[in-house]
Formats: structure tokens, C-alpha cells, sequence
């Protein structure tokens, strides 16, 4: 990929991501299930760009949505309705309805409460709503406490009991068509054992309800895989697959997946300029034109991300801050990392930025937000123009 | 202020504003200052609504911007040129170059390489650039890591020695005039005693420079006021312009000071309206359609807001944490706090989200951003539409 090209040609801060490691990336996970009924359902939250779902879709991808929002981006993207699945643990009921009217594949219920709410809208509506239950298996999935989702103590789905009893409300409703099951542990998945005994907890479910009659028809297991962002041992597709696998003996399953990061965090590249230099007491800062509100997972999670500088110079390395311009100490990329000296207007690149970057940017400081650029089969393209002061006083200046 | 009403009018997630409680603010501050010479220069940042700005514009406030976006909102809404300064660590090259030709009272400069930069541009536009130096005076502000700003540490400002070596190079440049000095040392401050003692290092500079005839005509002290979000002491106005005033005898000068959260915090609210209670484990959840797309606060600082919720349901009042739908565990406003129990519909009001609220949010799960309402003379009106799906996807859909 010859960044500094992209970045000549578009201006930083850029988004560029490479629509060729999306489709192997795919076809990876797809493959791990061959021989079985799959889908694999992208999830949009990860990077909801109407040409990245595109591109999924024109693969045979389906949708993980979390928004009437997404479910919207998703069919616009061409992706087929029943293979969009509407999850989250917060449907409005205008969501609920519109999707119902939309006739997509399950909306994925996470409460008692959800479930009464989709009946109701349901009936109303004089349709019969094809759901699924989450299930919280309680298991730790030993991630960051922000993105485990599988434990009792998370907002996230319900218990086994809980859902066998909501199971049994919707075989006996009329409205309501319980044909999915659903779990989702966590996000930056590295070791395979607690999706293992997550999907036989699951698994077993299924089987009680089928000797209760209700025949569940699609297994889903959500989303979670982990890529590898600095030296952390990841989960093979293969293996991931065969221990999914291993539990569901004598089920006739469809297996629904719904990864993001997977699919899209390593083929994505946030590209950045260097502004200034400048030394703190012993601090050695490099300040580059992107920052917190592009790309906030250092600041939100620590998250770590791979630095690459592109640089001329032939100068030392030594450790620094790389920050951005907003003004908060919290605006930074990385701390205390070896960096060449830089001359202003290097390039700075930051890896494995393809997911929860873009979708989770912000205006903070009045900063557009940066372009989004697909490069494939040797070509680049824009798929989101850069944002200009006036989209980002659209909504406000009719009121001045 | 009638919270029901306007959610009903309105819809949410909502953001409501009370136009009276700003000019308090404001008021307060700029008679604390009263017999000197002083500018409120509003911290754009912290609010950067237009009406919001103009607000502050028509009771004489200049604007703190950080970004050409935000200059160019507070030239909109109508602050004076005069009164308009241009901060940040990160300015790029065509900010610097437009800040100069729309000529506002100074650029605060933030490094040597930046002062560099901010000399070349002007000479080559054949203007004379009015600077002011952000010095760090290397004080703890005893707040949070992430807004604490005034130690060596941190990236912003120079030290003292840097910035007494830069003034002797702007005065012999003859496209610089160094006309002011700043310091801001961190937000949300409820410690008086960092301030006086920034204040009076920043004092002896602007005393020792104005032995080689460098003449300081802004004393700009920077914002940070600390509001009461919950139990904090907070600092009076009168106490702080005393302290401030108590270091700068036999000084003439401007007091430039730019407040953001002091102005605006309290006199804000996050509307939001209850989806689901369900309980997990022993845990009890209340679901709102609001979520960290909306105020990233509590995900980001672990902040305290008051939460207040409107009901007509007589029920028992229990622990629980209160969450958005977005599938994050970090997505949520407050955990382990007593709420009486709900219902669908019921309204729940996040207090003092006036300041770093709406500014800091995003789109993130294809969430529109919220409306934003002004309360005023007993009438309330939009100052900015809630977004639509087609808002979401206008930088995309002619790409895909
Ligand atoms: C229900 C659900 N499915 C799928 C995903 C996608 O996760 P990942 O990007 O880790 O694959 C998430 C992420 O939060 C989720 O909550
Ligand atoms: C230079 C500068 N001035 C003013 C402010 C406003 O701070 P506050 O909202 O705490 O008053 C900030 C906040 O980050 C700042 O960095």
C-alpha cells in the first residue's frame, strides 16, 4: 500500500482501508464452515461505510445491525433481508416497527420486557415476528471489561432460565416466531475455551427446547474474533469453526457469525501528518493533524495500535508522546514509543485501524471528520468525501 | 424548567439548554473582574452550538477557539474579530495562514516550531501576526489525568526559559508581535491555590519581559473553572479574580479569561427516555435511548452526573446502573445508583451536560445525534435539528 501516495492525493487525516484483505478475510471464515449451513453476518458497528458493506455483500455476506440505522445502511448496501439480523439491548419501539415492516431474517431480543414490546408491535402490525433470544452464558471471555458482554453483571442478553421461559411465551404467541438463538461473549477474542463452553451451554439449550418442540433454526454465535494489533496470539478461523462445531452434534443448525474486527480491523489504516515537535521537561511529544475525535480507542481503551512513521530524515529514535491537537491530555495515539526525529509534514501511519475507528469519530473541536478511501485491485476510490465547516453547521445555522 | 414537556415536544435522546443560567454565569465572572480591564473569551470548545456562541457574543464575550472551525462559528455568531483567540497545541498550516488574513486579536503559539511556522506564514502573506505564548508553568491542578494540562508532562505549552528565548525572537521578527501570554493548567478545577501560583510564575515573566521591553498587553489566564457536579467545592468567581488580581500589581494588562464548563455546564441537560428494566444476575438495569454516542463522559472520565428520573410509577427504589443500547459494557451514565423503578416511556434528566456534552458526540452505531433545545424568556426553540438517516450517509451514498 504506498501511503504516501494515498495521502498526497486525498490530504491526512485519511482513513484508507484495503477492500482485497476484507475479501480474504471473509472467505477465511466462510471456508472454516464449509460443509455446514453458514452465514456470515458482518457486523456493521464495526465500519458502517455503505461501500465496506457493499463489498461484503457483493461476497454473500449478511448484516449484524445494532440500529434501524444500520439495518438501513445495510439493504441500501445491497445486502439481502433475510440475511439481516437486528440486534441490541435497546430497540426503540419506531425501530422495532420499521424493522418488522422491513421483513428482515430475526430481531435478536434481549429482554423479558423486548420481548413483550416486539409482540405487541408485532400484533399490531398484523405481521409474525421471526426473533431470536440472546443468551448470557456467563462466561468470562477475558477481553477489556469495556467489550465483555458475556458475564451476568453486563446489560447483555439473559440467563438460561430467563430464556427458556421467554422461548416457551413465544411458541405460545401467535405473533411471535422464535427461530433464532443468539450469543455474543465479547469483542478481541483470543482464546478459544470460552467460546467453546459458551456455545455447549448454548447448544444444550437448544436441545431442551427441541424436546419441548421449539425448533430453533439459527445458531448464533456472534461476533468477538480478535486480530492481532501487536504480538497477541489469535484465534484460527479453523479452529474456531471446529470448536463450534464440536458442540452442535445432531443439530440441524444454521451457523450465523457476526464478526467485525475480524473482518475488517487489520485492512484498515489511519493515515496522519506530523505538525510539530517539541520537548516538555523530558517529554518528547510529535504532533500530527489527527487526533482523539478520528480515532479515540487509545483514549477510550488504551487501546494499542502500531505506529509507522515515513520520514526522510535520517535521525534518531528516541521515545515520545504521539498526540493530537485537540486540547486534552487524553488526545493521544501512543505513549512513551521509539519514534525517528520527523520534520513537519511526515507521514504518520496507524495500523489496524479498520474498525471502531471511523464509526466511533466524532466533531469535538470542530474538526471534520477525515475522508474514507477503498483501495482495490490496485485502484483507489473515495467512499466517504472529508467533511467541510459547512456539513458540520448544516443542522445548526437555519436556528441562528 | 418543564423536562416533560419539552421531551414530549421535542423527542429524545435531547439536549436542553437554559439561555438564563449562561448569562448568570457569565455575568458573575465579568463582575468579578470589574475596575479592570477584562476579557470572558467563551471556550468554544466546551459548546460550540452557534446559538450558544451568539448567546455569549451579545453579552460581550469574546470566543477561545482551538480549531478554524471554531473561529469561524464564533465569527458567525457574531463575536467580535477583536476578541477572538486561536489556542491548540496542533494548528496546521492553512489554519495559521486563515486565522491571519481573518485578522482576530491574537494566535496563541504553543511550541518554538510552531512560532516558526506562524513568522513564515505571515511574512509570506506580508501581515504582522499577533502571538501570545502558552507557558507551562509545571503546577498540578489536582483534577483528572485526562484534562489536567499545567504540568511538564503534558504537551501542552512551553516552560518558562523557552518561552522568555521565544518572545526575544518574536520581538526581533518583524511579522510576529507578541502582544499576550497565556496559561490554562487543567478543566474542571476546585483548587484555588494552583491557579495563584500559576498566575504569579506567569506574573514574573511578564515582569521580567517587560524589563527588555517586551510590552504584555493580554494576561490570559486560561479557563478551567471547576462546576459543582455533585458534592465538589467549587471556587467564587470574586475569590478567583482576587487571587488572579493579588499577583499582577504594577502590571497594565488585559485579564483574558476562557472559561468553557463555568459558563455552560450546569445550565445543561441530557434528556433521555427509559426502553426496558431487566434484571441479570443480581444485577438490575434500566435500558435509555440514550447512550455514549450522546455523552461519552462517564465511559471516557468516569464522570458523575446527577440522574433524575420523572415517573408516575409509585415503586420501590433500588440500585441499578443506567445504560444505552450501544453493545459496549462501556456504554452507560451511571452504575450502582438508587432509581426508583420504571416504566416504558418514563424520562430520565442527566444533569450539568451543558459543557463537553453534544460537542464530544458521534455517530456511532448509525445513532443520529440529538436535538438541541434553548430555553429563554420562558420560551424554548431548536438551535439544532435532530439528525436524520440521510444526514448520516450524505458524505457516502454518491461514492457507493
Ligand atoms: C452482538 C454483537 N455481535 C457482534 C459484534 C462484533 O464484534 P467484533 O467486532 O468483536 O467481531 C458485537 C460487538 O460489540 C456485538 O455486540
Ligand atoms: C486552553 C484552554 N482554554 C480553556 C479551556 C476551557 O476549559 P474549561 O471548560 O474547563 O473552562 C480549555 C479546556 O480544555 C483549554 O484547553
Amino acid at each position: 500500500m504506498n501511503f504516501k501516495k494515498l495521502a498526497d492525493k486525498y490530504g491526512t487525516p485519511l482513513y484508507v482501508y484495503d477492500f482485497h484483505h476484507f475479501e480474504n478475510q471473509f472467505n477465511e471464515l466462510k471456508n472454516a464452515f464449509k460443509g455446514r449451513k453458514s452465514i456470515i453476518s458482518y457486523a456493521v458497528k464495526a465500519n458502517s461505510n455503505l461501500s465496506v458493506i457493499k463489498k461484503f455483500a457483493t461476497l454473500g455476506s449478511g448484516a449484524d445491525c445494532v440500529s434501524i440505522g444500520e439495518v438501513k445502511r445495510a439493504l441500501m448496501a445491497g445486502v439481502d433481508r433475510y440475511k439481516v439480523i437486528f440486534s441490541g439491548v435497546g430497540k426503540r419501539d419506531d425501530e422495532i416497527e420499521e424493522a418488522l415492516k422491513l421483513d428482515i431474517l430475526m430481531i435478536n431480543v434481549e429482554s423479558e420486557a423486548e420481548l413483550n414490546r416486539v409482540a405487541d408491535i408485532a400484533e399490531k402490525l398484523g405481521v409474525v415476528a421471526r426473533i431470536s433470544i440472546r443468551v448470557n452464558p456467563n462466561i468470562d471471555p477475558k477481553t477489556h471489561p469495556y467489550i465483555s458482554t458475556g458475564l451476568h453483571e453486563n446489560k447483555f442478553g439473559v440467563d438460561i432460565d430467563t430464556a427458556k421461559k421467554m422461548y416457551l411465551f413465544a411458541k405460545n404467541n401467535s405473533s411471535l416466531n422464535p427461530v433464532g438463538i443468539h450469543f455474543h461473549i465479547g469483542s478481541q477474542l483470543t482464546e478459544l475455551e470460552p467460546i467453546k463452553e459458551a456455545s455447549q451451554i448454548v447448544a444444550d439449550l437448544v436441545r431442551s427446547l427441541k424436546a419441548i418442540n421449539i425448533d430453533i433454526k439459527f445458531f448464533d454465535v456472534g461476533g468477538g474474533l480478535g486480530i492481532k494489533y501487536k504480538d497477541e496470539e489469535t484465534i484460527k478461523p479453523y479452529d474456531y469453526a471446529q470448536a463450534i462445531l464440536s458442540t452442535l452434534s445432531g443439530l440441524d443448525v444454521t451457523i450465523v457469525c457476526e464478526p467485525g474486527r475480524f473482518l475488517v480491523g487489520n485492512g484498515g489504516w489511519f493515515l496522519t501528518s506530523v505538525l510539530y515537535e517539541k520537548v516538555n521537561g523530558d517529554k518528547r511529544f510529535v504532533i500530527v493533524d489527527g487526533a482523539m475525535n478520528d480515532l479515540i480507542r487509545p483514549s477510550l481503551y488504551n487501546a494499542y495500535h502500531k505506529i509507522e512513521v515515513i520520514t526522510d530524515k535520517n535521525g534518531e529514535i528516541s521515545k515520545a508522546n504521539l498526540v493530537g491537537p485537540i486540547c486534552e491530555s487524553g488526545d493521544f495515539f501512543a505513549k512513551d514509543i521509539e519514534l525517528p526525529s520527523t520534520n513537519h509534514g511526515d507521514l504518520v501511519v496507524i495500523h489496524s485501524a479498520g474498525a471502531y475507528g471511523f464509526t466511533m469519530s466524532s466533531n469535538y473541536n470542530t474538526r471534520p471528520r477525515a475522508a474514507e478511501i477503498a483501495v482495490e485491485n490496485g485502484e483507489d476510490r473515495i467512499i466517504r468525501r472529508r467533511e467541510t465547516f459547512e456539513d458540520l453547521i448544516a443542522c445548526e445555522v437555519d436556528y441562528l
